[in-house]
Parts: structure tokens; sequence; C-alpha cells
């Protein structure tokens, strides 16, 4: 069994350092947000992580989900484990207060939901797809079908899923060709819908789907998409469960992780066409997903904080504990985190998990400002940093926790190839978040094009300008800066006349985006921790200092390599041609 | 099912342009190496790799290796295809023709272990751990031993392992504490051993451990061990075989990959103690494994090059041939292999592999000059050259494996996620070879020690003034070397007073000097094609010209961050103390 322990002490540093959790708490409607709150919440749901989720991670990657004749089961502790989650109240908190939930800031909820997906990712999806098809439902359904459906989804009676993928259609949601055809208030779905994260399980008694498909009448193309609500079982007016619909769990993905997450292929309308609700207007499906998307990309990238800081905490136990030769300088007896490789290999996952935390936290804490703040501008400002930060956090969070992973099993030697060291199955959970909820690929080039090309580079020139303020100082952020800001007027300039040059270099910029905020955020905890160091944890503040130290001098170097790559190396990918080798 | 076509063409072209094979073909007892004879052999080969081995690949990866009372069931197909590989002769090829091999040179084995090795590592590793015995025994046994062991350990009847590790003694094998009893003219064995590949099987009808143990007077530490030959069943004089010798599989160990390679626990003399034979003299053991060392290393980093090979190849295969949207400034229905994103994927993937594998050609062919050159100043330059570099070849190419490996499931989006499309099983084969066979961090110190600090840098400043002769012309790359050559003068500097700062560093400069060599010969290697381009085959010219670039382009610009993290980063990973934080 592996120990997961939430790092409570760096999440509340965070929050304060670079989250903004002053700013936050002052918001009108935060009021209640107060440190005894906060710290309370935390040590709940850390004893609930470290006590019910953590040990179910190993077991549900063994046993894993199982379909017999359209029925899932669960592997065994989950079932009930989902109950404790919803009867604590776990399983609301992060929805509104109307329907049921604490309705905290984002900045609250993150370290919360961070905990949950770190001690167990496989289960965290299920709330995750959940409060995804909650607030699709609550930006575009009816009043009627908020009533219905929202008040059992937030109390976890009742789960959601998203069915967008089909074998055609994964990152082209132009291909979606599953049919809607009206019949009275509701429609007739049929069609295969696959990659269906939750899509049937044992641990609630209804499951909500929400579908993405076509009206008969419909144009081609992305334009002739709608949303509909489908549930399992059908819904009566008074809220209890009617017939079975038609649709169906046809059977569950072998994948490399996250065993314990059933990915179900779901068969719908094979006896006639599935009951579907349609969600606000006719056509408005792809928009009304692309409203949910930063939520849902933030919580993936959230997932690989989350994974890399799990895997990172196995490797400090293991290392700590094993020992194998003399360090240099060391006594004998002293284990191998104090040779000096593995302790680079240490450091260098500590260091990265809290750059990753620190520019999640950050975002998030932009989320609470953009929707609450009284001033416009201060809230528009906000909402143009989380737009932007949103495909960073994303890909580059997703795409270091597959290396942190790595790195961790590297740490364990030949005990880190070995499946019941659990180390492993850090990188094959981790492997699945470059890739669902959209590509590292597909973030970069809405990185690149919608947030940094369209609006001429202006949003991430008024976040390196205050960069530059806080921390700009330091000479080497400030020509980390100085690059970074270089590869946004190359994208600005670049974009509109040459696509495929940004679209190229589109991951190496993200990167990079990713590499110097970073380096930006540590540096603002390092000082953070220096101006603390005499109130005592001074383990802990030195440790904040380390981290930056290290980011600053074996991370941030590639600053300019990948300026380089971004700037001058588009012309030979776009020469090359795969086909003709 | 996933195919494999061994890369003959890059073979063929990579031996030619920087292995160095005129050279090696004009050797004294290589006088049969000719065009004709490498075709014939590669063609055979490359057919038994496709047809016969990577079919197996992903059933073996499903299956596994069953072990029930002691017996291992290896999965179906693989004891017909090892017969197979035996009686074509492959098993014996590598082998000197006196025990029954070819006595081919090292750089006309290397491609052929390599299409063993990407069409099916776990298969593979059989022949390279039977090969290790063979080459222990004949260069460190008595001929008794060698007449009665090397025949049929040559022609596969009977294959080898190596037992090493002992739970608490893997990187430290200093720490190991089976015992060897003298008893008439041989030894009573009693321990446990773990790791032990292909310990136990049903694929040959004897297996031969070598075992490292100690006897009863022996000094502690690393001067008391001796190597013994186990033989699974004992041997009589005439070469029948007699008894069941007192060894026998515990258990095997469930991994992240290579699954069809069974990884035994051995239980040495549980009923009295197993029979073993003293091979060479009492207390040299660990150097006698230690001459093997540079070829079992070198084999590992080839996996690396295999594996990556394999991946990539099925990356493009995916690629080309999804559809998925269109691609910016394509027509319709050209698959995603033409987003640029994707084309920089599948161009890194490749350029990548070609640089590994003209790093480890390289090395291959400096073998075949260490040992047969007249010249013993020649001789005496391309051994320190081997030496110099066997730990870049080891620990560069397995690490970029891992990467490549990854990259590869990128590429297929959600299908590389599903075990079925076969992406995966890369990833989690590749993750064992930065552990095997001396981790990443002991070949990084074995490079900056051993083979940079202790002759001040010669060695590896020999190897830059060749490239410098060769491709410094190319601004890049005389920077490159220029950077390289700083760093070899700093390790060498540093190294004697300050051990704690190279071994901080150890890594990073490994990972430099892989990429700038890697760069250079990818050069040397666009400079051949180039000069080639009139004689057809254009479309493979110019993919080797546009690996150069990219690799120029992108991955050549780290040599700098590389540089700036080992000479001044240090300092960060030494202060660090990771039991307080």
């Amino acid at each position: 069994m592996t120990i997961y322990c939430a790092p409570v002490r760096d999440m509340l540093f965070t929050m304060r350092a670079v989250g903004g959790l002053d700013e936050v708490a002052a918001l009108p409607g935060h009021e209640e947000v107060s440190d005894d709150l906060i710290e309370a919440i935390f040590e709940e749901a850390a004893k609930f992580a470290g006590d019910v989720l953590a040990p179910l991670n190993q077991i549900g990657d063994k046993v894993g989900c199982v379909c017999k004749d359209g029925a899932v089961t669960t592997p065994d502790g989950f079932k009930s484990a989902f109950a404790a989650f919803c009867e604590n109240g776990w399983h609301a908190m992060p929805a509104a207060a109307h329907w049921g939930g604490q309705g905290l800031p984002q900045l609250v909820n993150t370290p919360v939901i961070e905990m949950w997906t770190a001690s167990n990712l496989a289960f965290s999806l299920c709330q995750m797809l959940t409060i995804g098809a909650i607030s699709a439902i609550e930006h575009h359904g009816s009043d009627a079908m908020k009533a219905l459906y929202l008040p059992k989804m937030t109390s976890g009676e009742w789960t959601g899923t998203m069915n967008l993928t089909e074998p055609q259609a994964g990152s082209d949601l132009a291909a979606v060709r599953t049919k809607a055809v009206p019949e009275g208030d509701h429609y007739r779905i049929t069609g295969t819908k696959i990659f269906i994260t939750w899509g049937e399980h044992d641990v609630a008694e209804n499951i909500v789907h929400l579908v993405l498909a076509r009206l008969p009448d419909a144009p081609p193309g992305v334009k002739g998409i709608s949303l509909f609500v489908a549930p399992k079982f059908l819904v009566n007016p008074d809220g209890s469960l009617g017939a079975r619909n038609d649709l169906v769990c046809a059977s569950l993905e072998h994948k490399l992780g996250i065993h314990a997450s059933p990915t179900a292929v779901m068969a719908f309308g094979e006896k006639g066409g599935a009951i579907g609700y349609l969600v606000g207007e006719a056509n408005r499906g792809l928009e009304y997903m692309f409203t949910m998307m930063n939520h849902a990309r933030f919580s993936v990238g959230l997932e690989g904080v989350a994974i890399a800081e799990r895997a990172t905490q196995q490797a400090f136990r293991y290392a700590l504990d094993r020992v194998q030769g003399r360090p240099i300088g060391c006594e004998a007896g002293k284990p191998i985190a104090y040779h000096p490789d593995v302790k680079r290999m240490l450091l260098d996952m500590k260091a990265r998990v809290e750059a990753l935390r620190a520019v999640a936290y950050f975002t998030a804490g932009r989320m609470d400002v953009a929707a609450k703040s009284p001033d416009p501008a201060t809230a528009e400002k906000a909402q143009g940093l989380v737009d932007l930060l949103v495909p960073v956090v994303k890909g580059f969070s997703t795409e270091s926790s597959v290396m942190i992973a790595s790195t961790g099993i590297q740490v364990h030697g030949g005990m880190g190839y070995v499946e019941e060291t659990g180390a492993a199955q850090h990188l094959r959970d981790a492997r699945i978040t470059p890739i669902y909820e959209g590509t590292t690929g597909i973030q970069a080039n809405d990185f690149v094009g919608r947030k940094i090309a369209r609006d001429g580079g202006a949003v991430a020139k008024l976040l390196i300008a205050d960069l530059k303020t806080e921390v700009g100082d330091t000479a080497t952020l400030a020509a980390a800066l100085k690059i970074l800001e270089a590869v946004v007027d190359w994208i600005a300039g670049a974009h509109k006349a040459h696509p495929e040059r940004t679209a190229a270099s589109a991951v190496a910029a993200l990167n990079l985006a990713g590499i110097v905020i970073g380096a930006c955020l540590l540096e603002k905890q390092a000082r953070a921790a220096k101006a603390k160091l005499n109130g005592g944890d001074a383990a802990f503040l030195h440790g904040k200092i380390a981290v930056s130290s290290y980011f600053a001098d074996h991370v941030l170097p590639q600053a300019g390599a990948l300026a380089q790559a971004i700037t001058q190396g588009h012309e030979t990918i776009n020469a090359f041609d795969p086909g003709a080798i």
C-alpha cells in the first residue's frame, strides 16, 4: 500500500504567496472565507484522502473495473468510499450553494480536489465529470431541467458524464455522427460514443449522460451539433426514477492506467433510440461544451500537479528509507536520498511539482477574481489571465507529471519497475493526462492562436509586466521574461500570415511559458519564505528557497533553448514530409 | 498486432557513414565481411524479426510468464520461436567462430541484435544474457569449463543468466551475502538472488547460472566476492545432463513491462546447497563481472535504440493512416501526420532514434578496431573511445527511449492509452532500460569519474578534436563542441577535490555528451546523404538531412542550458537536505 499525505502546508503557503488568498477572501460573496475555515476543511479533506481514498488506489489499479452484460462493477471498496465521500459532503462541496454545495472560491476548492486526485485519480474522475455535467446544465439548461437534475447530481446520488468522442471524431468534433430525432418533448438518440469516463458504474443510482448529437436538419460540421441530456434511468417529474433508457455500456477499454475509472464504449439507441432532452438551443452544443472547457482543462491540469505530488512523496519516502552504498561525504548507513544524483532527482521532482502547483493556484485565484470582482476592469484582466493560463496549466502540468512520475520510478531503481511498489502506477496513470480533455498539441494551439495571437499578445504582456514588477530585479528572471516577451511578439507577428509556423512551435512556446512563469512564482514564494524565516518552520521554508534556486539553475536555462527552437526551428518541421521517408 | 520492419536502409547507411564499416572490414580476421554478406544477413534477420518475433511481442506482453511450483511457462509461441531462432543460427551468430558462432564484427552483429530487440525485447533478453554468460566463462573459466559449457550455450541448447542482485545488494554489490562453501572439486551455494532475467523458463533444456557469492574466509566488501557456475541440471563429464541442482525459481516479479521475460527470484541451496564451480580465481568475481560490463551496458543501450525505433515506426504508421481535422495548408483527407505539431513529434522521434543509432554504431565500430587493429596506438585510442562512450550509449539511449516511447503514445491520442494499440507497451518495456545493468546515475558517475576525470579528459578531448575536424566548420556544432570541451575541463578540474559536485552534475554531463556527439554524427550523415543525392533514393536521403537539421534546431540548443546547470547548479543540489523538508 502506498501512502499519501496531503501537503497542506505547501498548499496553504502557495495559496497565500501566489494564489492571492487575501484578495479572494475579500471578494463579495466570500466573506465567510477565513484561515480557520480553510484549515479546518483541509484537515478533514486530508484525512479522508489519506485514510479512505489513498488505500484504494493500488487495489483499484490491480483489480480494475469489470463489465458484464452492460453492468460495470467497480473494485471492492469504491462503492462504499463513494457513499462516504457523498455523505461527508465532499461530493457536493465544489458546487454552488443553491444546489447544495459550499459555494467556496475556486482557490479553496482547488487544493481539496488536488487531494482527491492525488490520493486516487481513478476515483476522483467521477466527481470531476459530474461537476462538468452540472456546469453544462446550470449554464445552458432550462429551469425545470436544473431543478430536476442538479440537486441529486450535486449530492452525488446521481453522477454525470460527457459523451463527446466517437471513433472517427476525437480531437475533431466536427465529425460527430450520433443522431437525435425529435419525438414530442424529447429526442431519440442513436450512435456510439467512446472513451466515456465513468460512463457506467455501480456507485450511484443514476447516471446523467450529456451527449453531443446531430438533429436531422442540422448543418454539417461544428455548427450542427446539439447537446442533450440522456439519463441512464429516465426521471419522473417528481424526481423518482422511471424506466431504463435505451443506452448501454457495450464494453470497457483496457487502458495503460486509471484502471479503476471505467472508460466505456456507450451504445445509444440499439432498441430504437435513447430518450434525450435538448439542452439550451439546437446546434449550439459545441459552444456549450466550450463554456465548460476552461474548468475541465484546469481540472486535468490539476491532475498533473496531483499525480506529480504523489509520485514525489513516494520517491522521497523510499529514498529516505533505502540504504545502498555510502553517499559521498556521509557516514555509513545514510539512505540513498543523500547520493548527489538521487538528491538531484528528488529536488527536481519537488521543484517541478511546486512550480506546477504555483501556476495552478495562481490561475485558480484569478478565476475567483474574474467571477466576483466588483470592478469590471479587474475582473476582465483576471479573466484574460485565466484564458491565457488554462492551456498552460493543462499542457505544462500534465506533460511534466509524466516526466516526474518517470523520475519517481528511477529513484526506486529496480524496485520501481515492480508493480507492487506502486511507483509505476503513477506513470501509467499520469500518461492519460496530456491526452484527454484536449491533447497538449491542442492546448498549445489554443495558447498561441486564441490566447496570444488574437489580442496581439496584450494579455500575455500584462502578465509579463506584473511578473517583472514582482521579481524582475533578479537578473536571471528578468532575462527569462525578456525571452518570453520576445516569443510572444514573434507569435503575434507570425501567426496570421504563417499559422503553420506558430503551430509547429506551439508546444515549445507553451513549455517556455510554463517554465518562465513557474520560475517567477517560485521566486515569489522563496521571497515570502525568506521573509518568514524568523517565524519558525525553518525546514519547510528552506525547502521553498531550495526549489526556487534549483528551478532557476536547472530548468530555467532551457528558456533560451526553447526560444531558439520556437523562432528558428519551424522551418525544418514544416519542410518535412512524414509520408516520404 | 503491431508491425516491425527492420530499418535496414538506415542501419547500412549508419554503419557506412559513421560506424566505419570500411575500416572494420579491412581489419585482420574480418576479410570475409563484404556488402553482399552483410546485406544477405540483414535481409534474413529482418525477415525473422518481422515475421516470427514481432508478432509475438504483444501477446507475450498480454499473457506474460507464469511460475508454478518452480516451473516457468513462457507465453505460447515463445518456445517454438526460440527453437527456430537457434535452428536458423541466430542464437549462435554473435559468438566466436571456435564455439560455433560467426565471429563477425560487433558493427555487423549490432544491427542484427537491434532487430531482435526491436521486434521483441522480452524474447531478445534470453540471448543477451546468454552472450554475457558465455563471455564470462570464455574470459575467465578453465579450458575444461569452456569445453563443457560453451558449445551448447552458443547453440542455444542451454541458456545463461547473471545472478548478481540480492534484496540488500542492488547497485551496491559489496553487500552480497550469498555463500559458497568448498566441497571437493565444487562449492555449495546458499542464498537468494533477485531480478534474475530469464532465471527460469521452458525454452531450453538447461540454464547455466553465473552466481556471485562469498567464500567462508572471504574479505568483506567487493574484494571478497567470487564467481561461480551453477547449472540448473548438473552436467556430466560427457556433456549429458545429470541431477537437478539445488536451485529453484521461488517466484516471478510482476513488472511494468517486458512481461514475457521471466524475472526470477532464485533460491539457492534450500536443500543443503546448490553445487557450483568456481570461475577463475577466488575473490575476483566482481572484477570478472566488470570485464563484461562494457558489452552488457552497450547491449542495454542498444535496447534503447531498438525500442525507440519500434515506437517511432508505430507512430508514423498510425499518424499516416488516421484522418482527423484538416492539417493547415493541406487538402481534406490528409492524415494527422501532416498537422504541424504531429509532424514535429514524428520528426522528433525519428531524429532522436537516428542520433542514438549513430552513437551506438560509432561505438560498435570502435569496439572492432580496439579488438583487431594491428596498430597498438589505433587499438588503444579506439578502446579509449569505447570506454568513454559506453556509459553514454547506455544512459542517453535508454533515457531517450522512455521519452520517445512516451511521445509515441501522444501521437496516437486516446488510442495510445488503450493497451490493444500496442503503443503503451513500448513505454512500459522501455522504462526498465535506464535502470538495469546500472542506472543512469551509475552510468553518469562512471562517465565523469572513470572516463573523464581519471585521464584529465584526454580521451574525451581526442573525440572532440576528431568531431571538430569532421564537422566543426558548422558554426552551431563548433559552438556545441566548445561547450562540451569546457564541461570536460570543468569535470577534470573539479572531480578530485569536489566529487560531490561532479556527482550532482553527472547525469546532465552525460546527456550533454549524448546530444553534442549525436548532433555531430547526424551532421556527418547528412553530409554523406547530400553527397549521394544524385544517386537516387532521394526520399531517404532527404530524411537524413531533415533529422540532422531538426536535431540541430531543437535538441542541440539544450547544450548551453545543460552546461549552465552542470557548472553552476551543483551547489543547490548539494546544499539540499532531503530529510529535512
